[in-house]
């Protein structure tokens, strides 16, 4: 399959011949790849890219979820538009649509603050606490213990680690290979200093997600304002500037085809190590099944949309996030079909296994014997998926989720905060309690109630061996979708809980009170918590396995890898990677070549003048004149929009900064070809591209378009 | 607006720098234009181009509709699958079904006739009749007596020129600036030889339709037949193969890119000359108009299929044709808008009619006043067409227009042959008959009774001036399409055309036997006939000033061009023409290249099991154990399977053979790319592109899959 794909790009001169290098690097991993970084381009030396606390890491923050950068001494931060998105929703009115005009500030002064929940978290410390952690493991532990002295074990590291303005976390490698602290200073003054407007920022919208040739500025700017001491304090007028260790240089010449190219950030999550049975599940399974669900819960909101308008700006953001996973979900399928993804795996582990068995001797036994349990271990998983499904169905009625979580934290707030069940912790508290209050906006009864008939719909249908008493209980036999209906609406009649006062007034109640409650929700979630909880448990009984058996797979591929002289890279798992290549093109299909960059003739053929295709007039003009101010690329002969590189990104290096070969900015990752999004499976080396909004196309919106000089200034960017 | 799109196609390194020569040439053209011939590449000597007779035009044929050629001396002719597949049709039972499998008569005696419709037309002589026609006209002649002098003419000379086997017509070029005779050989013993199986010759179906990159192995063979003396001869068991004056030579090597390449054949009808105003029509009212009813058209079918599965079996075909059209409108006008045609035409009309100013003198500002009047023309036909639309839409109520044809013959039948009206003369009168006996097949009463609601809910909005006073009588009044359906459902009611048999008996009657009838529809179309022939008249009047003004504008063009050197071909209009070019991918848009060649590669990709990516899985295997028999490109390292080239072909080019520099065959035109189908309008050498099935593919699938090794040695084709 590999070499048929190979055979395919081969048809096509565009190509770079020098080969992709797979892999999401720990930055302490680099100075083992040395050579390979500097064949394929790096002039920097490879273990500056392993300190931290040096250039160009040091620049480098999460904004939890996107990846960022500082570009200037006074914290001033680039990331991408979509990342600035919501700062700039929520500084929005109806008369004065950010998102549509875009925004600059002139002075510090005209900043806007991206919101109390806006943050900049910067890694100052990687710290390894695998032994402080498995110190705490028995051999004789099963699963439940197993997960428990995990759990405990992080929270207390965590708990050491914290302090006032810092926020630590304990990142799992390879499944519990290897587990470590990541301290990060948790900024939580953020402004909103610049955004383009959405015409070039989003320009392509949902058409263009995941594809390419892309024309889209997906860039904004932030800035993290500390307290006068130089301490991480909420949004105050008299907070000043963060000064950070490093800021990126910015290359305004840019890169070209061919040029060395790094991404870093924080890939959120991949599935590399998956097994072949995993990956035929999901093949077979889970994303066949979760288009056909959320299909369903689509047609859901439009009917009960259409006939209501206010329903449909309740779930608007759910129907986004719906269509968007639905476009993603047929992107993993068609990948993975495509790659014969399952052979692939199965030929790999067979390899694996056979290489074991080569290698003789009672450890690879063990190691191989550990494999097999894995493969059981999925399997039993597997047993329980509809199960699962059905009832994650069932709870996405907001009102029953609800009322299962106030019973559940009335049980858990008596408990000393450490022996607390993870998500019902004391840090967790200003975040329900947020939820509780916010529910209103995105709920309503008529659909709730749907979404509760649709999955109980699904659950009714479970084998007995899988169902809930108490569940089944409550339903008193009613299975048809009429008696289901029937049976929710009294459900929602007989309950409060879709009032915010009587959310909040149960959660601040104790058991007791919510035990003597006769509101019909209540007494639902009463029922059913104790049987959730022990489905719960199970579940971490079976994680705490598996913390056990994928670490083993892991060792064992580590060993195989490394007697071929291969490293190994983690898969993602939101902690800060380094990913390098090239920019290059890509041939996609028999016949068909993308070249490396876009330019701007590209948005000149897409524009129709109606979103999401709507460029401002002003850049058509100017692009029709040709008034690029010194910004074009000779080689291109134009100004290049957007670039393709052969990087291993994913979900989370949103707004991560594409750096040249001496670690300088010139451009921001913020999305993947549609043939990578299968990639969080399976990185396919001639297909998978990322896809950066190139440093000289900002840079001229900026100066050209929207008149942003004083930041071009402040990033030392030299107007020609 | 080119000079961007020039801009675009520059960005990338795969476009040949030979620019496109736009232009179906008139074979008679080419010696004129010897030099650029040459200059991309032809190695004949021009002249022979020029000669019906001579090699390799004598080998060209017209299937009507399509166009093949002969490839041995025992008659064999190649075209495109989809030129055969009406043979293929009706020689398939739900058992034995050769579209599906595919056919091979490994001798003559298996040859399968192809039905007595199928006819072969080898063109024998061209003569310009201008003279002709034109003494025939006089200055003062009004549009209807022109049009009526003109139509006479044309019908004399085909008099003059027919006979026994030999049919003639005349063909007007310019739009009436000269007038040709072709005299075609009438070959009506047609038979089926070979075609691959649809998963070859059908491969990628409606969803590659005009699309690139493709795959389609779109070939098939039949073999000319007549009797033994030579003559034209209905089917009969001992009829002999033809004997072509030419055969082409098979160049199994093919072509590589940037090689020379021509395609000869019968190219339907382009728009090229059309004015600005009339572009604009296209654009604003036409395309979206015809799209809305179209897509009404298919709700209609499609309700009444889904109720009812016979309906849709009698409707399929033309739900396939809606389809294919609602596609093709859509290219239309997005090849339209993109390419500013309205601008462009603007621009070319200012310039030629600044160009005539300049030349001044009375006979160029006579031009000038001429442009002027086509200007008005196309004005006032402007502002009948909603009419005009309406009225076919009626007329699409298959009973309806049965009715009013009947009518209409029973009127014409006592005349003289030559003043029939054209459509009625007595050559005519088999296909009529033949039309009749076939309604059934793809007649439902139900929905006939909605294309006539729907005609006349259109026909109501009329302003009254528009208005028919019969139909307007026969209505009383009904307006709202309930009062309609009534009225409709009535007229359906009481009558009896619905019965083949009382069809057969009115087309046999004369007009006091129909004056006599009681039949609802007979007498609703005896009230509105002469109406509709008042405004046929009208038309047939404003047809007779438009072939005094177009040809008045293509002489201005002519002129024009002349002074700058520049050679005008005309539209095409179904007689035999040559494009010339090169083998070259092309740039559809910004950061897309597309390369000039797909390959076998390309199958397996595609391929998913599943119509209309359903390749033999013998296909598959050989491709993959790269068993190309020699066939293979040594350039591309791989097999073929189609080619781009930058020719200018339309509807009608179907099966025409693709010419080597040498003339001989490497291919078959079949389609042009998306870009393309607003290339009736506008030519644009930068993005369109023709579509050809490479020769060695076909001799690959010939030989290594279907084993029809006794095709291959007839043609001289070498096995390596």
């Amino acid at each position: 399959m590999r070499r048929l794909l190979l055979a395919t790009a081969v048809s096509f001169g565009l190509i770079s011949s020098a080969h992709a290098v797979e892999g999401m690097w720990q930055p302490a991993q680099l100075p083992g790849i040395a050579a390979t970084l500097q064949q394929h381009g790096l002039k920097l030396d490879p273990k500056t890219l392993a300190d931290l606390t040096a250039y160009p890491l040091g620049a480098i923050v999460s904004l939890g979820g996107c990846t960022a950068s500082f570009v200037s001494p006074a914290g001033l931060i680039v990331s991408n538009h979509h990342c600035v998105y919501g700062a700039l929703q929520l500084n929005s009115t109806p008369e004065n649509n950010l998102i549509e005009k875009g925004f600059l500030a002139r002075t510090q002064g005209e900043e806007l603050s991206a919101g109390p929940s806006s943050r900049v978290f910067v890694t100052e410390e990687i710290r390894d606490v695998t032994p402080a952690i498995t110190a705490k493991l028995g051999a004789s532990m099963d699963g439940a213990a197993r997960h428990k002295a995990i759990e405990q074990a992080i929270k207390a590291e965590v708990k050491a680690c914290e302090s006032d303005g810092y926020r630590c976390d304990v990142y799992t490698f390879h499944g519990g290979y290897s587990y470590q602290l990541i301290k990060q200073l948790e900024i939580k003054d953020v402004r909103l200093v610049y955004a383009p407007p959405e015409s070039i920022g989003k320009f392509g919208g949902d058409v263009d997600n995941w594809m390419w040739p892309r024309h889209t500025g997906d860039f904004g700017y932030l800035r993290a304002y500390v307290s006068k001491d130089g301490k991480s304090a909420a949004y105050a007028k008299d907070n000043v500037p963060y000064q950070p260790r490093h800021v990126l240089k910015v290359n305004a010449k840019g890169v070209e085809a061919g040029d060395y190219v790094m991404v870093t950030g924080y890939p959120g999550r991949t599935n590399r190590y998956r097994l072949a049975d995993e990956v035929r599940s999901a093949i077979d399974y889970t994303y066949p099944t979760q288009i056909g669900v959320y299909q369903d819960t689509l047609d859901i909101i439009n009917t009960a949309g259409k006939a209501d308008p206010k329903v449909a700006v309740k779930y608007a953001s759910m129907v986004a996030g719906l269509n968007n996973y639905l476009k993603n979900f047929g992107g993993q399928l068609e990948g993975l079909r495509r790659a014969d993804a399952v052979a692939v795996k199965r030929t790999q582990e067979a390899e694996l296994e056979a290489w074991l068995q080569k290698q003789g001797g009672a450890q690879n036994a063990a190691l191989a014997a550990d494999i097999g349990k894995l493969r059981t271990a999925i399997a039993a998983e597997r047993a329980d998926r509809e199960r699962d499904l059905a009832l994650g169905l069932v709870n996405r009625a907001a009102l029953f989720s609800t009322g299962v979580r106030l019973v559940h934290l009335a049980k858990e707030r008596p408990k000393a905060d450490l022996d607390r069940d993870a998500g019902y912790q004391q840090r967790d508290w200003v975040r329900i309690e947020g939820g509780l209050k916010q529910l209103d906006r995105r709920f309503d009864p008529g659909v709730d109630q749907q979404f509760m008939v649709y999955g109980l719909t699904r659950y009714v249908k479970l084998p007995a061996a899988q169902r809930l008493p108490a569940l089944d209980a409550w339903l008193d036999g009613a299975s048809t979708p009429a008696q289901l209906k029937t049976k929710v609406a009294a459900l929602y009649a007989g309950s409060q809980l879709d009032r915010q006062d009587d959310r909040l007034k149960w959660f601040a109640a104790d058991s007791k009170a919510i035990d003597a409650s006769s509101d019909s929700m209540l007494e639902l979630a009463r029922a059913v918590q104790p049987e959730l909880k022990r489905i719960a448990d199970a579940e971490d009984a079976r994680a705490g396995d598996m913390s056990k058996l994928r670490p083993r797979y892991m060792q064992a591929m580590i060993a195989w890898k490394q007697s071929q002289g291969l490293p190994v890279y983690p898969d993602a798992n939101s902690s800060l990677r380094v990913t390098f290549g090239n920019v290059q093109g890509v041939a996609p299909r028999d016949g068909v070549s993308y070249a490396p960059f876009t330019t701007v003739a590209g948005i000149v053929e897409k524009d129709t003048g109606v979103e999401p295709f709507n460029a401002p007039k002003a850049e058509i003009a100017a692009i029709k004149a040709k008034a690029f101010d010194g910004f074009a690329s000779p080689k291109l002969g134009t100004l290049p929009v957007d670039f393709l590189a052969d990087l291993d990104i994913t979900g989370g290096n949103s707004g991560s900064p594409a750096l040249d070969a001496h670690g300088q900015l010139v451009g921001l990752a913020f999305d993947g070809n549609w043939e990578s999004v299968s990639g969080d499976w399976l990185f396919n080396p001639q297909l998978n591209r990322s896809i950066q909004v190139d440093v000289r196309y900002m840079l001229w919106v900026m100066h050209h378009l929207d008149h942003a000089d004083n930041l071009l200034r402040e990033m030392g960017v030299g107007l020609r």
